[in-house]
């Protein structure tokens, strides 16, 4: 690849973008929720708690979309890959800042990835239902 | 044995040598991966970020290697010794920087340890088969 | 700037180019140091520890980097930085990984800011020649 | 120095030497220590916390061995070696374990560092005379 390449990465009026779409979808649902938008290195671009939201989902909403940032994968999808390799599923859960439940997913862009959003404080479907909302607003905007 | 004793330990350029060999085999397998490479302390000597590969397996490359050289067994051989065990198992995970699972090997010259090459990014068999690369090009070195 | 935009970052090759220069200057020094390589994200790409060199650098080393991608100036300027406000001089120094003395240095292509290299080991003044000589190896390579 | 080195290292017996060379000292001197040894990496060897001594102290000699093993100065060189540069004073104490004040001392044998012992719980000055009590123990044994 030479000594350079170009990581494509959300501005923050893209994360506003993915926030604004997660959230409204939260507001629809009716569940309040702590939304994280992340880049593609897994650092903080923007981030909200809506009112009445868990504080413990502060920092879940975060981990979730740096789980996504750090190995790209949606979190929904990693129980899935370890559940049947014993040693992976006791002795990975514990690295840091990891998340394998619903909630977290990649921001894409013309099929780049771009970014990652992590939402919780719902169930794990209406979490991974508005980190999806999310994501899919960036296009639309 | 004494009041000292000499433990044997890689040099830089014999853990450029391993870390050299381990990439070498990751470019065959086109996986890229983090590789890390430790003294018998488990301290850290030489690492490197294929490009592409997760930034989660940063920390995991480099506990593998720790792992190994703070117990003396490959990560692939701690799964096997405590899955009958249910308090081992879930009692031991936690230990600071414990990888019971693939991708963590001895470093070894003529018998003698002397280090350990931790990677992560491939899945648990490719992990394996470039740490063991690493292993063996230190004696091809 | 609209959505998104284009980071561009060292590769591993370039990440390379920047360790070996600047090992070359340590050589030449004869003061064995550690050194580490960061993304513009901060992430750790390279990392070596010469012969000798001090465990406590190893940490230092990548914190110096990790400084540099995180605020942007090299390591040597925050000291005078700050210098004359107490309040920041005492409040600050404890941000996680923020280092405030010399080794730490941006890496630049064609004036733009494509990573960071830290080192320690040395004097404050070496440090920050090798780490200099690592960050002009690359536009050389 | 080729693909591999000898560090020589601390036994058992040798760090109980350095120990209860040190014990003694604390005990003529009636005052209660914690009192630590580590090998060249680091690593503890042996540890002891005589009747009475603080439980703050606990940590304090353990970290002292640690400081002087993974820098090779004593601890109470640290401080005159930092306090006419002020970016170092203020920047470096929180260096992972770091202790700049007396109570670490090098464990040598034949001019060849072996290890290293950490005191606290007496003055600075008890502290010292402690450490470089066992340090001393240990070609007498």
């Amino acid at each position: 690849m030479g000594m350079v390449f170009d990581q494509r990465s959300l501005t923050l009026d893209g994360a506003t973008a993915v926030l604004d779409g997660a959230r409204r979808r939260a507001v629809e649902l009716g569940v309040p929720v702590c939304l994280a938008v992340a880049d593609p290195a897994g650092t903080l671009l923007a981030f909200a708690r809506m009112d009445g939201a868990a504080r413990l989902s502060i920092a879940l909403a975060q981990d979730k979309a740096y789980t996504v940032a750090a190995f790209g994968l949606p979190t929904s999808e990693w129980y899935p890959m370890i559940a049947n390799d014993p040693a992976l599923l006791h002795g990975i859960v514990k690295a840091d800042r990891l998340m394998i439940f619903p909630g977290g997913v990649p921001v894409r862009l013309d099929g780049v990835t771009v970014g990652a959003v992590g939402v919780s404080g719902g169930t794990a479907a209406q979490d991974d239902e508005i980190a999806a909302a999310g994501a899919a607003a960036l296009a639309a905007a």
